[in-house]
This record gives structure tokens, sequence and C-alpha cells, in this order.
């Protein structure tokens, strides 16, 4: 069935940089195209956006069928629709970026995504389309709004020790931290709550804490700002 | 012309919100619709992005013809696209935020808009389509940004007071800041140029200021942190 209309349109699609973390790097999550154009390489997950459906339910209907991802924090970041971006004819992409905590990984892909793999931030293949860029903007998105916001819990496992978070927050600013401020700042908001739980292990075992998801929503209507 | 498509797409536009302010209050820049949908009725500049232009170019050329702005700030906000946002169908808008200096004051509009003109922050008309929703999201953006990164001189003139930049902080919060408080903070980084120059008037002469985008850009990179 042909679709006519009376001006020309570009076609509109999303794209989802996933990351995930593996207790000492940050990774994104990438799939390997089973169609052209690009066939075989790696890319963003993502596709083209239904008539009927919202942009972000386009972007998790996209990121299940690629991914079996679900229920994952999502965020859009911005479009980017520069003429030339896909060997198709013009394509706008709307982009997200999600955060995937360890327990939610992916199994393989379906038909447009033949493969679905983790890869190091500092260890990435060469992308699809304009996807290289995409995935810059989204990590610097994140890393700027780590500095001013307590963001990344959705990388973490339910329940975490402090060494954990701050292993997190190192990966994403690409840098060191100091440990005694960082634990100073953390606490001084009431949102990590400590539990009866330590880890074993060859380690002298560590508390582990717990994301208080409400005490954190009021502190952020106070407004948040680290300084890392 | 038709133009005819395997699968059906959604049209693409793009939705400025203009931010101005008057010594005051923050102020938006509307336009009065001079065509249907919403004939007669208040919006935000813009409208339909061309086959081969680039995104942000669609936004300031929308941006000139219905307002005849020129050269203002610029950045993308969000795309809205839930399906019915729009009466002619399925239309996606790519929207965008301006922050408009005193002296770039527009003149009117084309016929797309047959009219341009600024409204209170406090006292807007009814806007047609979901743009009071677009709005209500840049001024949260500007909000936002404001407390962790100096944003908002350019919403000043070139040469201004310390007081007509806390009247411009405080008009974004929509509260009363701290005047100490806010000088120490902006005058611990090194982007604000004193004058020799002094307002004259009935007020005893305060000194003029001028912003140093270079030290700015320098200042940026270490991070600025704010919490007015």
């Amino acid at each position: 069935m042909a679709h006519t209309y009376e001006f020309p349109r570009p076609a509109l699609t999303v794209d989802c940089v996933v990351f995930g973390f593996d207790g000492t790097g940050l990774q994104v999550l990438l799939i390997r195209r089973g169609i052209e154009p690009f066939l075989g390489a790696w890319a963003l997950p993502g596709g083209f956006v239904r008539m009927e459906e919202d942009l972000e339910d386009a972007a998790r209907r996209e990121l299940e069928e690629e991914t079996s991802l679900r229920d994952v924090f999502l965020e859009q970041l911005r479009t980017f629709g520069t003429p030339g971006r896909d060997p198709r004819g013009r394509v706008v992409s709307v982009a997200w970026y999600a955060l995937v905590r360890p327990d939610q990984h992916p199994a393989k892909g379906d038909t447009d995504a033949s493969e679905a793999a983790w890869f190091p931030i500092g260890g990435l293949p060469g992308l699809a389309f304009d996807h290289d860029h995409i995935l810059a903007a989204a990590l610097e998105r994140l890393r700027g709004k780590i500095r001013y916001q307590p963001v990344g819990f959705e990388l973490l496992p339910r329940h975490f020790t402090l060494t954990q978070l701050q292993a997190l927050y190192e990966a994403i600013l690409g840098r060191p931290i100091d440990k005694r401020n960082f634990r100073k700042k953390l606490l001084s908001f009431d949102f990590l709550t400590p539990l009866d739980e330590f880890t074993s292990g060859a380690h002298r075992p560590a508390r582990l804490h717990r994301f208080d998801r409400r005490k954190y929503d009021a502190a952020a209507k106070r407004g948040f700002l680290f300084d890392l």
C-alpha cells in the first residue's frame, strides 16, 4: 500500500544508547545489523516509528524487539536529522538513552538485529550511520548530569556498597574521585538506606545500601548540587 | 506534485520557545496564527522542516520568517510527537528554545504569522496545539540549567549591572535570591569584567559589567556549580 502526501516527508526513527555497568567500567549495548544498509555492522538498537505510537513507546518497542530489554530507565536525548546521515534518504531519528541494571541482561536480537552484545566504552567497534555521534552525545549528557544530580542508581544492583557506587561514578566521569569527599556529599542527602546486609568473599565485609526513590524525589525537588 | 512512500510517515515541524527579559520579568514571544488550524490563536513560532535543511536551520528560518529574529542563542529542547497533538494528522515537532537580548526586538510576522508579541510568563494566553506543554518544558529546562550553569547572559544587554543580573535570576527561578551570596558566587568565577561605565539616572550610579565568553568557556570546562 502506498502513502501519498502533498509535500515530501522525512522518515522518522528512534535510536537508543543503552548504558550498563559491570562493576568496573561503563558499557554500551549494541546490535549487529541483520539488514541493509550497514548489513553486519554494529549499531544502536532502534527502528522506524509507527504512525499510531508515541515516540517513547516506539523506543521501548524497538529495545524489546532487538535486545529483549523491558522496563528500563529511558530518557529522551536529542533528535538527529542532518541530511545525509542515512543512505536511504532523509531519515530523522529521535535518540534516547537507557540505563540498565546488571540483572536486566538482554537475550539475543530478532531479524533486524542478528546479535546483541555489550562493549566497553573504551573499546567500541565502528558504528553504522551517525551512531558514534549519537553515542558521544549520550555519554556527554550522562557525564554532565551526574555532576549535579545523583543519577546512575539504575546502573547498579538493587543492594550495593558505597565502593561500588564510587566505582560507577569514576567509570562515568572517567577519572578518580576523592573517597572521603564523595561519601560525605552522598550521605548529606538521605536517600541511601544502609541495610543489615554485608558483602561476603575474600575482602573485608562491606555494608550494602539501598536507594530510596521517595526520599530521592523529595531531595530532587529541593535541588541537588554535587561537585565531584 | 505528490510524494509517495511505501510506509506512512509523520510530518515534521520545528517549534521555538523564545525567552526575553524586560528588566523585571521573563517574557515569551508568541505569534498569532494567520492560517488554519487554530487561525487567530497565539502559538510558538515554527513550521515544517524542508527536506534539504538541517533541523536547526529549519528552526532559525522559521524564527526569522515569523518574528524577524536572527543570530539568537538557540538550543534543542526535546521532540514532541504524541499522536493527536495536531488536528492535521501525525505531526512530530522538534522543539527549541531561544534566548533574546532586549536589543534584538522582533518586527512583525509574515503570512503564516499575522502578528508577533511578547507576553509575561505569568500572563500567557491559551496556546494552539500542545504549545503550552512545550513552553512549560522549556521553562523547566531554563530553571534547571540556571542552577548549575550560569546561562542567561543572552537575555541581558551587553553591559549590565549586577542588580540586573540578579533580577534576571530571580525572574527565571521565580523567587528572591540572597544578594550577598549571589554576588560572592558569581564573582568567584572570573567571567564578569567590571567596566569603567556606570548607570545614570535617578538612582545611585551602579557599575556596568560585561560578560567574557572566553573566560566563561574556560570555566565551563572545569564545571560550574551554583546553588542559588
